[in-house]
């Protein structure tokens, strides 16, 4: 696997991790971020750090983009010392953001014209599966660019699903777990909510939900933040606020009608206009007035 | 156990499990049912049929009511030939419907005028695992009231919350329960028509979410019917309709928001008038126009 070069860009919670996972496997790993003090801090225990997406894109055969959205994975691609153009023919691009499912379907179609692979390769799974190599990929693409992949991907996830042999349904998946997730979140803040207004014991409510049909993954995860009153932000409002916003300009697209979506969306925005958009996503609930949420325990 | 006479009144799919549990568990048992018929099936196994809830009631220390709603229950207590004139002093009524919290509070009040003791014990989980004895119980009262009940809530379930020391609490978390069910089912039915719309192979999604983030109990359950096309009724379309309506009614007597459940309400009376308020609640998905669902498999 030496000889294969590979570039991650972008240093957040996921990228690090998947970095990091990169580098156990036996690559040659090189990595970049706008701030420069993270590259040179990850490349101190192995690794190179390269000075922008360019440099990085020059030195490798495929590299993978964990940036937060379509527009800084443009900046990466097509901005000043941008990678694409320094990356050599037939390398691949692996891009990891979620992003409006048409965008990424014109990104491959773009970079087949410079001779570049592409796959739309969006992720899950939160930081802490990132880092141990556990988290999910919903990836697609040509043959030729998941030939190019090889066993870079699985080296990063415990679970690499293949949804389709041309770009578009990766990143169709994913933004439809996030209309689940977003959804899933506003509904347990308004159940949560109701709860309390109604003098049911929060801790109590917690254990009969977990157990039961009306459970979800993210009541399970997120109302623990709420008893614990912890809104240090994991993932915070504002992401759904641009996440649920992309599920509604994908089924704008086709005039298609989401309620549930557009609803959550609402209550989403509601929490970051009052304030809250940097703050934990479970502190939606924070919207709902009359209510007197668990405090932080001594 | 012999000694102590347990009565179940409604033979649906919990009542008939529930029955079942009590008399393997060796508790004389008395049923009834409006068919007459169901009551005299059942009771040619074990047990004693009775004709109505007034003769059920006479001879029980504790009747259980496993009837559908709040006026179901009304009738079988103070409708002709109802239970709460003929039973004895002292003896136990359990209601296990899915109810307005406030209902709940009133009917322990009106039948402790009466002398007679109330457990508030809405009941989870569906046939098969009430069948089993394995479902679970929500349940509030007065320390008398769990006194007389003795083993007869663990006969029938595997879990008993405990919600509280007068009636209310168990019914509330019901309801909690049936928000967060509802608003799932309806989700999970926007999250597969999005899908279909944007030509995302079922299948693969269903795999996908449900090892993902945006995973519910009621994504992995309902949507297994759609996949599979099979709308047969395990609970109805037009139960959620009464049940986001409890939901709705409860949260608006203190004039609480609730907007993720007022929405799904709403779609699934969109699925009701539309004709499917009788088949499985993921019916609820029919609402999409411009997909085409799966179809059963020859």
């Amino acid at each position: 696997m030496e000889n294969i070069n590979v570039g991650v860009i972008g240093l957040g919670a996921m990228g690090r991790g998947m970095a990091a996972s990169l580098r156990r496997a036996g690559y040659a790993l090189h990595v970049c971020d706008v701030r420069e003090e993270a590259a040179r801090g990850f490349a101190a225990e192995g690794g190179t750090a390269c000075a922008d997406p360019g440099d990085l894109g020059s030195r490798c055969d495929v590299v993978v983009s964990v940036v937060v959205n379509a527009a800084q994975t443009e900046a990466v691609l097509f901005g000043e010392k941008g990678a694409a153009a320094a990356m050599k023919p037939g390398s691949l691009f692996v891009m990891c953001s979620t992003v409006d499912p048409g965008w990424s379907v014109a990104l491959e179609r773009r970079l087949a014209e410079r001779g570049l692979l592409y796959l739309d390769a969006p992720i899950s799974g939160g930081a802490a599966k990132a880092a141990s190599g556990q988290m999910t990929m919903m990836t697609a693409g040509t043959p030729a660019a998941y030939a190019k992949a090889g066993g870079i991907l699985d080296a990063m996830a415990a679970k690499v699903y293949k949804l389709g042999d041309q770009a578009g349904n990766g990143s169709k998946v994913k933004i439809i777990n996030q209309l689940l997730a977003g959804v899933h979140i506003a509904a347990a803040a308004e159940a949560m909510a109701l709860g309390l207004r109604e003098g049911v014991d929060a801790e109590a409510l917690y254990e009969v939900i977990t157990h039961s049909a009306g459970n979800s993954w993210m009541f399970e995860n997120r109302m623990a933040h709420v008893l614990a009153a912890d809104y240090t932000p994991l993932s915070a409002v504002d992401i759904f606020v641009k996440d649920l916003g992309l599920v509604l300009d994908t089924a704008r697209a086709t005039k298609f009608p989401l309620p549930l979506s557009a609803t959550a969306h609402q209550m989403f925005m509601q929490a970051s206009s009052a304030g809250f958009g940097q703050q934990d996503d479970s502190a939606v609930i924070k919207i709902f007035p009359g209510i007197t949420l668990p405090e932080a325990k001594a």
